[in-house]
């Protein structure tokens, strides 16, 4: 037997409970958009992202402690709030010094579940932070456990191509004995190379580009490395892990 | 708008609440072994096929009808149980004109959960009945919810590649925008020439071959045709559809 660490990937919510998360650094992925965003916010130097459950949540913490109160549900942004969940409207210009306090219809909720699961780490990952979020998983050696946000609980193939390429860069590192986890990276290493071209066949695709017109988004969220800073939930709170950088 | 039916693929029982099983056909699939297994005992002449949750309703089932109470729990034959979860158990000698009281860790159930959901149709499908699932699914013209058992609700990718095959014959009859069974294709198109050879890569693979030395289960398992009916449910068995073929 080996020593190294064990990988799998959960690729729905509802698969989440499968895995033993306390022994685990989970790495949250919601590819459109809420972990690009919260990769895009503290790059652009926000000091924190918080993450909430629920719209009523992100308007009173946001009150109380003088934050932005953004997210959407359904893909707009939500009542009540200020902003959305696009990483383009966090330039640094506007969001460095501030907290930004954010209510997702899938990431920041797949983020609580694993809160409530009891994850030894949580992570936050997508193709802006890629490198940042792959360095981490091998620095750390510790089991790992790939968490894809879907929509509304269903499958959906952004965030297993994401999976697929953080296994891709460090599976040497790791026993992997998982279907969704071997599936996830050939899905990737197919697509690699025209991962823009490949996204008007997804369904999110579908409902960013042609209902709101998202198509700068979805470009920015299938970028490698454009914010790549390792975005880690303590106390509440996303922040650079800046003992790691 | 096209008035093609609709075709959705489930990757996993704990995903399967999230489709309308009540406009649909469901096909059930657990190609290790289950519904590898129906067909088999149906081809070769199985008077019906009665699948049950729990071993205790085959046992009592089985002597209350003079059927073979058979099944298996972590692939192996279940205490109390006389046949298990082999498409090889049951040759012709055998199984004809026998009633087959079948209960298994992952098939059987996900057969339970569709009815639950109040399934329209539920019909059961694997590589050796491959063409008969595609020609009544064409034949129907409703819509199709491909649903995969997994192993104890995980995603596996052997039953993925049977709804990637069926995808690949029948997509131009229906309707697809569903991201799992995009990805089912494109792992059936990828591996379809050499699905014996990529078998080793499974998980399910090593359950069954390295532990309990099913090799030739595992073959027969992902061959085409080789035992071509359509096991459809009715009145709490499974049998031929001898009115469509």
């Amino acid at each position: 037997m080996s020593n190294k660490p064990i990988l799998h990937t959960s690729l729905s919510p509802v698969l989440l409970h499968l895995y033993d998360l306390s022994n685990s650094i989970v790495v949250i992925i919601d590819v459109f958009r809420a972990t690009s965003t919260i990769a895009s916010a503290l790059y652009n130097g926000a000091k924190c992202v918080i993450p909430v459950d629920t719209v009523p949540k992100a308007i009173e913490i946001s009150k109380s402690i003088g934050g932005i109160p953004a997210g959407e549900r359904d893909g707009m942004i939500a009542a009540g709030l200020e902003h959305g969940n696009s990483p383009l409207e966090y330039p640094r210009e506007f969001i460095e010094n501030k907290t930004l306090v954010l209510t997702t219809t899938n990431g920041t909720r797949l983020l609580h579940m694993a809160l409530d699961k009891n994850a030894d780490t949580v992570v936050s990952g997508s193709f802006p932070n890629l490198s940042a979020v792959c360095d981490f998983l091998v620095k750390e050696n510790k089991n790992v456990v790939l968490g894809c946000a879907g929509w509304k609980d269903r499958f959906n193939l952004e965030d297993t191509l994401f999976a697929g390429a953080v296994i891709n860069r460090i599976a040497k590192n790791f026993e992997i004995h998982c279907d969704s986890s071997l599936m996830a990276e050939t899905m990737y290493i197919k697509n690699k190379n025209k991962i823009i071209d490949f996204a008007p066949k997804l369904t999110h695709y579908h409902r960013l580009v042609e209902r709101f017109g998202l198509i700068e988004d979805i470009k920015f969220c299938l970028t490698n490395d454009v914010a790549n800073v390792l975005p880690i939930y303590r106390d509440g709170k996303l922040t650079c892990n800046t003992s790691f950088q």
